[in-house]
């Protein structure tokens, strides 16, 4: 009986393991730094893991970085179903959660019950933003595409005709989880590419 | 002066996060489960840091899970100046060692010396294979192409007229990092294909 369940548990790990694939086929709108192609779920968050690995001492507050990189490493796995929704996108915006929502029941419901709820913690973890490892993981998820798009000459930018306003508002949180990384994000990857026209500097005198 | 050691620090740790962009451009040998493109080292590592965070509990003797995800996340990033090695490669195998220990010198002297250091740690100790978190990240570096590789009805071993005795040869330390998971690949990954004659038995009786 106990083998039987070990091996069920096991067997749901493992096509989990599998279904998970599918993240790699995920596209998103930064370009790679070699301004050909963009890069997709999978290849995002394993930079944002990297990232965590060697940026963590600059957290506002202490992190735990396993959990950090766990959350960064499977958040956006409910888009597998659910689809990448662009962070400027406002009509996608609005059925955004619900479709998340829905996708992270069908998804984590794959696991064995315990994991399902490790998962689902993780997600509503980084959903929610309350704790310094979620902060954290935003200041990441912000950080990282303004660096490609810095390094890609704001290609990203110009063809989505970027205003800084709206960037700005995009990170009205990013300093929550790192002020450091925030400011330097600001001085050098936004500030440079408003002074070169790449985004239009629409804020109002 | 502090400022001044600060500030080069943070720009040598982001110029690293940068330059290790170019891992999504380093192609791997394994279809994705669409069968149709093939996985990079960046969705590798992605992918067998995600199943560590799931499958730790079948590890032979218990790891340090940040440990090993962290040796998953980077152990690849000297294939940004050396290439990717295929594993059945004879002759491209005779100089990987010493083109990826070139290449680790050159990427991680970017950093830091204190995390120059701890990413050649990491690195060497996943090379040499002795300790449990290492162990355990080889047998993931094995498991995930192979659960591809039978997720595709052996597409990837078909085209390289793969043998069976080069697979087992290829396994043999498999075993070492997680007995649970290597039966679990050669029971429902490898020997389904031997018998459906994706993968040639070439044993001698």
């Amino acid at each position: 009986m106990e083998k039987e369940r070990l091996k069920k548990r096991l067997k749901k790990q493992m096509d989990f393991c599998l279904e998970i694939d599918k993240e790699k086929r995920i596209g998103r709108q930064t370009y790679r730094s070699d301004a050909i192609q963009k890069e997709n779920d999978a290849e995002h968050a394993w930079h944002m893991a990297v990232m965590t690995l060697l940026l963590s001492e600059y957290a506002n507050d202490k992190i735990d970085v396993l959990r950090t990189i766990s959350m960064l490493l499977i958040h956006d796995l409910v888009e597998i179903y659910a689809g990448d929704t662009y962070a400027y996108d406002e009509e996608a915006k609005k059925t955004q959660r619900q479709r998340e929502v829905n996708a992270a029941e069908k998804l984590f419901s794959m696991l064995p019950k315990d994991q399902e709820t490790f998962m689902r913690n993780l997600w509503d973890e980084f959903e929610e933003g309350a704790t310094a490892e979620s902060k954290f993981a935003h200041t990441m998820d912000n950080i990282q595409p303004t660096m490609l798009n810095a390094a890609t000459k704001g290609k990203g930018w110009v063809e989505k005709n970027a205003q800084l306003s709206k960037i700005l508002q995009r990170n009205q949180h990013t300093g929550e989880g790192s002020e450091v990384l925030w400011n330097y994000s600001l001085q050098n990857f936004i500030m440079p590419n408003v002074e070169n026209g790449k985004i239009t500097d629409d804020r109002t005198e």
